[in-house]
């Protein structure tokens, strides 16, 4: 199976394994070292930030390209997950452009890992139900919390392709953003348990102007849903102030985040439908940072994480010449985003 | 932690990972190989056999042993499975004189990785449980089928004890005997799935003089069982003899097999309770080398695996001074074997 490798590129692209472990070994006997950022694509400047951060540690980074289907449910938004491989190269050139103008202590990216399903699931094709047969790494009891009770396959999908990500780049360093942050600790545990000899780092969440996470989901928001659905991130700050201002119970921790999201909630409620913007809160946890097992009091000495989901509906009306995002505004959107609680000493 | 290396053997004893780690980068930059031959301990001449052959590949010889809990149901025989340390380190190091004496090419046993189960599973205690929780790697539908049906956690246990073998040593080429062929199938396939840089070489089932596959546990058959289970191996030659006969219709090769067990077992039934070793025989697989498939015809292009188990009962009574083998003839021993159909041109 041949890997067409395009030349018109600064960077090779793989879409197959064999070629791409003879340049790793190439940059094994040079001494050089890889960072690893795995991706879905429909890459933003939270992604381009992890790459950044990977080309100042490594002289390589390697970044995957691949949405991973056992990781979606049969249910979710597989289908329509945004696929954007012209504007993810461009995007992918022009900040190799950036690097080698930056500085030349910076590292390069080498590689674009843009893999058939036929060759990250090389024996049966890739299932998505609780029960499917296949190969999998499942990691419990962390992958059934939180984003997990929603989503039953969703870690054993992404710690599955990770793992095989992991053992085809052998990076020195892999890349994982903090907003994800379920993932961020179930891939941390997956390195432990399993002892790949990759440094697993993790970036900070890149924020918008007002503070909403970016997502390559966000693009199904539009204007209205957007600007609603920061309320998930005003929330975690109130309950983050709450914390820093010395709250260490549950209660009053979580109360804080509550009211925010009641409040903008009542709000909406109180609009017409072709103003209005709704949600619904998924969870809030407050929990430990290394199980995710919830906390009834913080532990000033090892800290916490509060993590949120909320699910913005499809608008039931829409205005002449709205921006309502991809999909008219009818596609229904999950935004998650969390804060960390730092220790307190 | 420290890893206690045993400074008067010929090889370093390893509890932990790092230090092992070590060893291994120096040999990979001295362009040296590495043979892994994992082993839960009980040596036999099987083992020997397969660390001969990975000494005749590689210069170094890693030798893992380790008695793996997850891979043990919870009604099975962990606590009295064979651990006869000071004798496997001595076998070790009887070979590794037979080693040096023999073949200048011959590489040697360089390291030993016997480590604690708080090493192997680092955060959550190793569950037996069908529904237990930890990280696991599990390869369906093959775990299901022959071992599997009436061993539901074996090869989840296997296959996620390996994939940390695998991660922690970075072996060239990894040993398994024949004698497991369904755990063979099960390794070939994590390594294909996952993409493991391991090449996996199997070892022919090494039998005593008439013809019995080699095992640990056969220290608990004495005599008067291990006569009687030659009964499984007799059995799967004459499905062989019927298919190097040009059989290949299923019922016609696996008819030749039950009616050798039905013939020694009424036998052995006419016969008094202290002179008669009973079975049960739990299945007579025809089955696809790739997928353990049941097989109605076998495709002469491809092959086939027969693969047989066999539950030796308890002796009821033993005769005085009576060879009853470890435990006197009360446990219970479970025979497997198998013989590989090849390919007919």
């Amino acid at each position: 199976m041949a890997s067409p490798s395009l030349q018109k590129h600064s960077f090779q692209v793989f879409r197959d394994v064999p070629q791409l472990r003879q340049l790793r070994r190439q940059l094994l006997l040079s001494n050089r070292t890889v960072g690893l950022v795995p991706t879905m694509g429909a890459l933003h400047e939270g992604h381009l930030s992890l790459i950044r951060q990977a080309a100042a540690e490594n002289t390589d980074v390697f970044v995957s390209i691949y949405v991973n289907p056992t990781q979606f449910g049969v249910s979710e938004d597989l289908s329509s997950y945004p696929r954007t491989w012209d504007s993810d190269v461009a995007k992918l050139e022009e900040l190799n452009t950036e690097l080698a103008h930056q500085d030349s202590k910076n590292g390069r990216i080498t590689a674009i890992l843009a893999p058939t399903s036929k060759v990250m699931y090389p024996t049966l094709p890739p299932s998505s139900e609780v029960d499917g047969d296949g190969s999998f790494v499942t990691i419990t009891p962390l992958s059934r919390k939180l984003e997990g009770a929603s989503r039953p396959v969703f870690f054993r999908g992404v710690a599955t392709v990770c793992m095989k990500l992991f053992n085809i780049v052998h990076a020195d360093r892999a890349y994982f953003g903090q907003k994800d942050v379920q993932q961020t600790v179930v891939i941390k545990r997956l390195v432990k348990d399993f002892y790949i000899d990759t440094e697993i780092k993790i970036g900070d969440t890149v924020r918008e102007h007002d503070g909403l996470a970016m997502s390559s989901r966000n693009v199904y928001l539009g204007a209205r849903r957007r600007a609603v659905g920061l309320a998930l991130y005003t929330a975690l700050k109130a309950a983050e102030d709450a914390y820093i201002a010395g709250k260490v119970n549950r209660t009053e921790v979580l109360d804080a985040a509550n009211s925010v999201a009641q409040k903008v909630l009542a709000e909406q409620q109180a609009l017409s439908p072709a103003e209005r913007a709704l949600y619904e809160v998924d969870y809030i946890s407050l929990a430990d940072p290394d199980t995710l097992d919830e906390l009834d009091v913080i532990d000033p000495a090892k800290g916490a994480i509060l993590s949120s989901a909320l699910k913005m509906a499809p608008l039931k009306e829409s205005k002449p010449g709205e921006d309502c995002g991809l999909g008219d505004g009818q596609v229904p959107v999950r935004l998650i985003d969390n804060l960390i609680f730092k220790p307190r000493v």
